[in-house]
């Protein structure tokens, strides 16, 4: 109770599979007296393309223009364009990050990417020195939520889920000082019966209900790749 | 001679070392008589987003959006968005695809991710069990070269660096039935010499001049985990 939650949502459809897990969770986390934002990314009609007009004003250099280093300084002065602000307000404010989408191409859908390049800047998130256990958003927890086209089978076909985890888990939150806790997975909505699409939607809701009980993961490359 | 090179590139300055990669592909390439096009997706402004204005006309079913299913329905109809199809006549007469861009939190920027996303959509670069060894891009190569801002130390610290890898190289493109070359890494060139630049400027021309005699890898989990 009194826990504040971000939601970063990527999904076109409110009618979705996705878009009962995203109701759900607000529901079941409110009810627990958590605070819960949203950020419903296509319907901010979020902006993913990493440009200069993620800064205003003056460019630190700009006889050649390099993203990295102009957010970072654009960062310091105050001048990251408002949606970035606002975005990084409710990272800054929250003790727990969900990442509710479907996986596209054993990946975030470009939209949620461009979530990370753009709000994740350097003095933010991380530093020069300060990253992994130092990194600059500690005392958080994250949870990556998704939907797969696939069966279970396919993907464990050709090697382990945990795979594609590594990029997204490690790369960027624990980069940042995020902790991670284990990933939620519903294979295949698509292709089951209304029944176990209800037994998923129930599966999620009660996990939600001892969520904060969770230990983190161990974000090692033996939890990947074993 | 006479292959034909896509060169999808991600990088917002022409002055940067990306473009400089860029510019010494297009160079040599040429140089070899090989037809060689750029998609530059800054200049293009590219859309990265998923959206029901991929579909020109009316969508297969209008309750409820599902973006895979009515782009795989569009292909068939002729009706995806103008855009779409002329990256995929790009991609259709492409012998390899060079994928050019600064590695973004252990993945693609968003708006490279986009362009996978949106072009290689379902019927076109691959159908229900026309994947990996059947997909529908077959005699195609492809070929991952990115800058990191981390040194390759930093990168080895905490695991190997074809970890990353796996995503992109075996589930977008493997997946599709498009081949993999070894993977071109610039490793932090912003923290390097001037001259350590030119060098690694130098190794990728060195390395383009005889592409084409190289082996792909095998893409299979030992590749990538041993």
């Amino acid at each position: 109770p009194g826990k504040k939650v971000l939601i970063v949502y990527a999904h076109q459809e409110p009618k979705s599979f996705n878009g009962s897990l995203l109701k759900i969770a607000v529901e079941e986390l409110t009810k627990q007296g958590c605070s819960v934002t949203v950020s419903d990314l296509y319907a901010m009609q979020f902006e993913p393309r990493a440009t200069r007009n993620d800064i205003v004003g003056h460019l630190h250099n700009s006889k050649e223009f390099n993203y990295n280093m102009e957010t970072w300084e654009a960062y310091k002065r105050g001048d990251l364009s408002q949606d970035l602000v606002e975005e990084q307000k409710k990272v800054q404010e929250a003790d727990l990050l969900i990442f509710q989408f479907p996986l596209f191409w054993f990946s975030m859908p470009a939209i949620l990417k461009g979530w990370m390049d753009r709000v994740l800047v350097q003095g933010f998130a991380y530093d020069l020195s300060k990253s992994y256990d130092c990194g600059l958003l500690q005392n958080k927890l994250s949870l990556f939520s998704f939907t797969t086209g696939g069966t279970k089978e396919k993907y464990a076909k050709r090697g382990d889920v945990r795979y594609l985890l590594w990029p997204m888990q490690h790369g960027i939150m624990h980069f940042c000082g995020v902790k991670v806790l284990e990933p939620h997975i519903c294979y295949a909505p698509e292709h089951v019966s209304e029944e176990k699409r209800k037994e998923m939607l129930t599966a999620w809701t009660q996990r939600l209900k001892t969520l904060w009980k969770e230990e983190p993961i161990n974000c090692s490359p033996e939890w990947y790749f074993k």
